[in-house]
């Protein structure tokens, strides 16, 4: 199954070492630029949170097992969000702080700058901004 | 970007129309399949809730605006979570109701039986349950 990418992240993190471990850490936002052809897929937009799908590919693919960070222990790589998994799309739930028409402004992001985008999924659509009838 | 299936989903929706347009929507329960090679992956699970990630094989990836059933207001594709998008991933958050050895039971779906699973995450690690020191 092929996925490309759709747009790029822009993010202050140019190393690993630079990167929170989770979303939200670290002070600061992200800017999802969605590039120029996919950009009329965020006609409308309105959502106080969404789900950004990232790619990771820097993540072995490789392993099923991993100790997290937080707690030392061992744990499959279902059972946790490691970066490491056989498909290493990462996902985060972050608030929008700005929608416009290259893409939108999020609260800061666990990945570094450059890194591919693959989709964004609103949590719940705004519906009294667009459309009332 | 190349991702593969690591399991299937198995729901009691045989046809397009038998399937609810989101999660939750019908009664009833799907089984998440961990193919037999990833299972390892599913080691020291512990979360009341997950997000599943699977592949919309049947949606049409050229449409970037849509109207919603909810409302019949046009969006781009990445101001609604509908299955038409450039990348036909499907991320649903849904309640654990069982997790064992070969995969999770969950609150019903809203793809057919057979659907190729993509990714498991947990959405908070329960961290009583296992490995305290």
């Amino acid at each position: 199954m092929e996925i490309y990418p759709i747009g790029t992240i822009h993010t202050g993190f140019s190393t690993l070492d630079d990167c929170p471990p989770t979303p939200g850490l670290k002070d600061g936002t992200a800017r999802i630029e969605v590039f120029a052809p996919f950009r009329d897929g965020l006609y409308n937009f309105s959502a106080e949170e969404v789900d950004v799908l990232y790619w990771f590919d820097k993540a072995p693919r490789d392993r099923l097992r991993s100790a997290t960070p937080h707690d030392g222990v061992e744990r499959g790589v279902f059972a946790m969000r490691s970066p490491h998994r056989p498909n290493p799309i990462a996902l985060s739930r972050v608030r929008v702080i700005k929608a416009d028409d290259t893409g939108l402004t999020v609260d800061a992001l666990d990945c570094l700058d450059g890194t591919s985008l693959i989709d964004l999924k609103p949590v719940r659509i705004n519906r009294n901004t667009v459309g009332k009838k």
